[in-house]
């Protein structure tokens, strides 16, 4: 999918169109006698549905061994499974599946989360492009765990003044920036900070920045569509491949001061 | 956490201790009148466990504005939420959470998946680690989309005779494995099959091998704890950080022969 993109590098600011890897929720729904359960929901790139739906009940040990799988006839998001061990997979279902993201597909990832949180405000003045571009470093400096075993995910907080505010490590990204958050939940909303990942954005690494007030997210890695998306609905300031003097950003550029640093 | 491994490089073998990032789940439960309810599991680098569950509830909306959070006294990886809006709550993590790894902390990861899993069996011969650390340049030659966006995961199986099977490329990694699998469900267990993949392994990465019943895993990045521990339980042969001709091997190297290829 190609989007639209600030391109910054050093004091120069370009727009070109870039491609970004589409992600969108993929929804499984059961079809039992008292009416469809859904079985659990998955951020996906669309393709190959069948397949990795078949894939994703044998690793959770669901698969039935007779079954129909067919996809919505009115949202392509949404699949049906329909089996004589409905009941069974149901009740293993309970203790199996589904997802904050359940629903979504019914009513859109973005639709939902603007029912339940609100654009972060932003007080501070433009920030410098350079600076943002070198948070990445910063972050590394704060990784004693990813440098001892490449295993881990960092996730950094920065004041809009310049201050770090805190920095956390796990083997799951969303952990690292769950722990940011929790660690300042006395704080949230978290009007005027900048939340500094070391992985790629997805809609949940914007979702998470979303409910907790966060104004502008950087990453090291690219962005997906859906994050893109929910960036540009709540005016979020989203940049990636952070490196260098270079920052690709893909949604609210007008919270960036470019060439100053 | 400092595991045994042995360093493949060419036509050398060495043993040595290599630090890898600790995987264990977390398991928060909430305390209803009708007892407690599992909100949802997080498979996460133990330590600020109190600021994850917090910044958690934030992102998934269910922050109380009354409660207390607790560690179990006899279980460290199960956490108690009391809050006089447990009902409230429970009502509303229906939708919110759960996952595939409820109940994990309780019996133990492992433990939970030999109860429904075997060791996949191996019929070939011992593989030349030469071809298995060559094994991810062949899975980037069939990542169009990696190539062009920068946000996509690859997963590729290759047979141990040497042929590539499938390959693909997905937002998730997990997904791009499950797409794999679901793609050879006819053919299942996929024995004699090596999975390569582009990112880490942790737990759920050996999880789907074993489910398949692939006996070797081969990726580019590091392996958690829980990853090393499973594929070790499941006689699993584990490679990370294949890359030129060199690869960690963390489990079952019995099934590699070094300086061959």
């Amino acid at each position: 999918m190609g989007l639209p993109v600030q391109l910054i590098s050093g004091a120069t600011r370009a727009e070109r169109v870039d491609r970004v890897a589409v992600e969108e929720p993929l929804e499984l729904r059961l079809s039992t006698p008292g009416g469809p359960v859904p079985l659990g929901v998955l951020m996906r790139t669309p393709g190959d549905d069948r397949a990795l739906l078949l894939g994703w009940l044998v690793s959770e040990g669901l698969l039935p061994d007779e079954f129909t799988l067919h996809v919505d006839p009115e949202n392509g998001n949404v699949w049906h499974l329909m089996t004589p061990d409905a009941t069974r997979l149901a009740a293993g279902a309970r203790l199996a599946v589904s997802s904050s993201a359940c629903g979504v597909c019914g009513s859109g990832s973005v639709e939902r989360l603007v029912a339940r949180a609100s654009p972060p405000s932003w007080t501070a003045g433009p920030l410098p492009a350079a600076w943002l571009a070198s948070l990445p470093d910063r972050l590394g400096e704060q990784q004693p765990g990813f440098h001892a075993t490449g295993g881990l995910h960092g996730a950094a907080l920065f004041h809009a003044g310049g201050a770090r505010v805190a920095a956390f490590e796990d083997v799951g990204r969303h952990n690292a920036v769950d722990k940011l958050i929790g660690a300042c939940v006395a704080a949230l909303p978290l009007t005027d900070h900048v939340l500094v990942v070391s992985s790629r954005a997805g809609f949940e690494i914007v979702q998470k920045a979303v409910t907790a007030g966060i104004g502008v997210v950087v990453t090291v890695g690219a962005a997906t569509s859906l994050a893109v998306d929910t960036a540009a609905a709540f005016g979020v300031t989203l940049c990636g491949f952070a490196r260098g003097d270079r920052l690709t950003v893909y949604a609210a550029p007008q919270r960036i001061a470019a060439g100053e640093g």
